[in-house]
């Protein structure tokens, strides 16, 4: 073996422990959420054949694909999202329970561009129902939705919504056509709140080729009262039915006790072209800027792909990188270089069995504690915990060991207090 | 988009709700046990450079990579363990504080030949303390995997150790080459538990060309008792110090508390060649068959690949899916369809709201629920809450709402009672 120089790939990263603790925390209380609205694990496969993933992400998603040829020659991608292995699932599982509400918190792989805070390994987190047309399974994703953010501690947030076929109404109305002419135009709105109206109208001017009338007729559907989208779509089916669904999902989430933390925002378009319903987006209040952290709506043709028959289904993702990064901003997450509370140091070789079993003893009560393996001196066992972060190091001599009690030093105040191990237990775990 | 045909991966599976749930279950309570001894969690990339993966796995798992170009004609290759990815990291590294504790919970990737129950993606679960040489840090894996297994409910279980130095130190006695013909005979010993005696002395004799008298000296070696090693490695130094190290990780383990469910089996040989001390198996003994659940040892040159200086490590690998199938063998662990304790019951729009306001209290009370979006027929939710093996459903009509009651429904019994909501919480949380 020669040497070898050690090196991340281009666009990758680790998550070392202090970035990786606080991510697990957090997903663990997002995953715990999910199931506590019925919904349930599912995995699927990093690698797919090609096809199944081919076409579905538009000419850009397939070129950044991590796409190869495997040892048995056969064509495969590296999984893009959650959603299209969903759909796959779906149609390969004809006789699934439905409603099919799952959860997915898992890598996916994009040969994008590197930049700040973009890389090719990220995760997705993605909650959806599949197989209802009531528009309760929107209201039930917002929902799941808001009660994540409240589990993790942010309450200061807004779900702004919308709905998909008053955009397609709207953009119908301009003659711009269906497929990627409107894409784009949805795509350039998307942009409004990043790069402002000026901006965006001079995109559907010069990229989307837009009449001034058609753009003035955008900006006015774009600031439109919901009271007045009847008038507006008037004899309009599609945009009316919009209209419609929009009032509904808004009393749903009412009836489900999150009505205040949802409004409507015509300007919400989602870049991807498979939503057909109800489609949105949540920032939170502290960091407009940061972008949405969830996002999400109703796709009801998405496994037609698949399946032949359409399936209806609907669901949110949650931008988990964003999200830790606005938590801990807000001071809601914090990095943690270790998960032990407790370091039990070591004075010699014959009182290991002491620290050993308080460690023991401290452990089966639920609190992390963990012992400097070999015995080097004290101080080496102190500045562990130091660098570590670890709050408390327990020291247990002759004398402690006979009264069955620890000298407690608490490493950021340096104060050192004699404690039984119960009353240790009790400090730890209040 | 033409319609493709949805199916999985040669190789590959999904897993659904069923099987996932139970894994996931198992996995929180693995890294909850990790944890609480002080190890931290650590996420490494799916794909490397190839260069960082090729050599280390022999010829044999250069072959098995899943390796390519990537779009900017890198050579790279996905993830085949976790303990290479981990060298690097401490490579790369060289400020981590010591000794580096951390655990990592990934799938790898490998282009085996998928037989029954073998996967080419599956789950690797390790735990690794770097940078001591202590012997402690050995026994505190060995303790680590003991409350792994005693939290899964497993109670009936041994780790087998035994130390590389001991099976070096006896094929250099017999004149066996170091490297692959060594590493050849330690496989083929590796299957003593799988094929019997007889037949390794053939695959000794055929394979790797061994004297009568050589084969008959390493089976002399591997019914030594562990009080005759020292005698039988007189004069031989590295022979002396494997006897030595595995008295003392076996006198730490007893001082740990596990030392009952550790015992000496000089045949455990490993078949990786990169461990250099301590090695384990670990079998459940209500079905030995079933193979090691847990293995793992210590192995203080990987790093040198990438590093130059050699830093000691010691590590087990949790058997995951050997793991989840032993467990529910054993009736530890079962598959599962849904989260959900309790479907909370729909009679009318009307009386909506009244049923998602129980599932709420539920959930914060701790309880999973969920209610069945839209208000079809109630046979159809019992259906449901059938078919999803949900073992309660909570009815709510108006004379339950006027008393703050539901009716409860055993599924798997079919008795009814009327209870309140909080003497509903204590049924399901006590």
């Amino acid at each position: 073996m020669s040497k070898i120089v050690a090196r991340v790939l281009k666009g990758f990263r680790d998550y070392m422990p202090a970035n990786m603790l606080p991510k697990e925390r957090m997903l663990r209380q997002v995953a715990g959420v999910f199931e506590s609205f019925g919904f349930a694990p599912l995995q699927t496969p990093a690698l797919e054949y090609a096809d199944c993933l081919l076409g579905k992400y538009g000419d850009e998603g397939d070129k950044l694909l991590y796409r190869f040829r495997d040892n048995g020659d056969r064509d495969v991608a590296m999984r893009y999202d959650l959603t299209v292995p969903l759909a796959r699932v779906v149609a390969m599982n004809g006789n699934l329970t439905r409603p099919f509400k799952r959860y997915q918190i898992a890598p996916v792989w994009r040969a994008e561009k590197p930049g700040r805070g973009r890389f090719r390994e990220f995760m997705q987190c993605d909650v959806d129902i599949i197989g209802s047309t009531d528009m309760m399974a929107d209201a039930e994703c917002l929902a799941v939705g808001a009660a994540v953010l409240e589990r993790l501690g942010v309450d200061d947030f807004v779900i702004r919504i919308n709905n998909r076929k008053l955009l397609t109404a709207m953009l119908a109305r301009f003659d711009i056509s269906e497929g990627e002419p409107a894409m784009s135009v949805l795509r350039a709105i998307d942009k409004l709140p990043k790069i402002g109206e000026e901006k965006v109208r001079v995109l559907l001017r010069d990229e989307n080729h837009l009449s001034p009338g058609a753009i003035d007729g955008i900006f006015e559907f774009l600031s439109l009262p919901a009271a007045d989208l009847d008038a507006w779509f008037e004899g309009d089916e599609t945009g009316r039915l919009g209209a419609e669904e929009l009032n509904t999902v808004l009393k749903l989430a009412d009836e489900l006790g999150v009505g205040d933390k949802v409004e409507i925002d015509l300007s919400i378009a989602r870049g991807l072209d498979y939503y057909t319903g109800t489609i949105y987006e949540t920032f939170l209040k502290a960091d407009e800027s940061l972008g949405s952290v969830m996002s999400g709506g109703r796709y009801d043709d998405l496994l037609s792909m698949f399946g032949g028959a359409g399936v209806p289904a609907v669901g949110i993702s949650l931008g988990v990188d964003r999200l830790v990064y606005g938590l801990m901003e807000l001071g809601l997450l914090e990095s943690q270089q270790s998960p032990t509370q407790v370091l039990v140091g070591v004075f010699s070789d014959e009182e290991r069995t002491l620290s050993y079993g308080v460690a023991s003893k401290l452990r089966a009560a639920g609190i992390t504690a963990e012992v400097y393996p070999g015995t080097p001196r004290m101080k080496k066992q102190l500045q562990y915990a130091n660098r570590q972060g670890i709050a408390h190091v327990a020291l247990i001599g002759k004398t402690e060991a006979e009264t069955g009690q620890v000298l407690l030093k608490n490493m950021e105040t340096g104060q050192q207090d004699t404690v039984t191990i119960d009353g240790l237990i009790e400090l730890l775990t209040r």
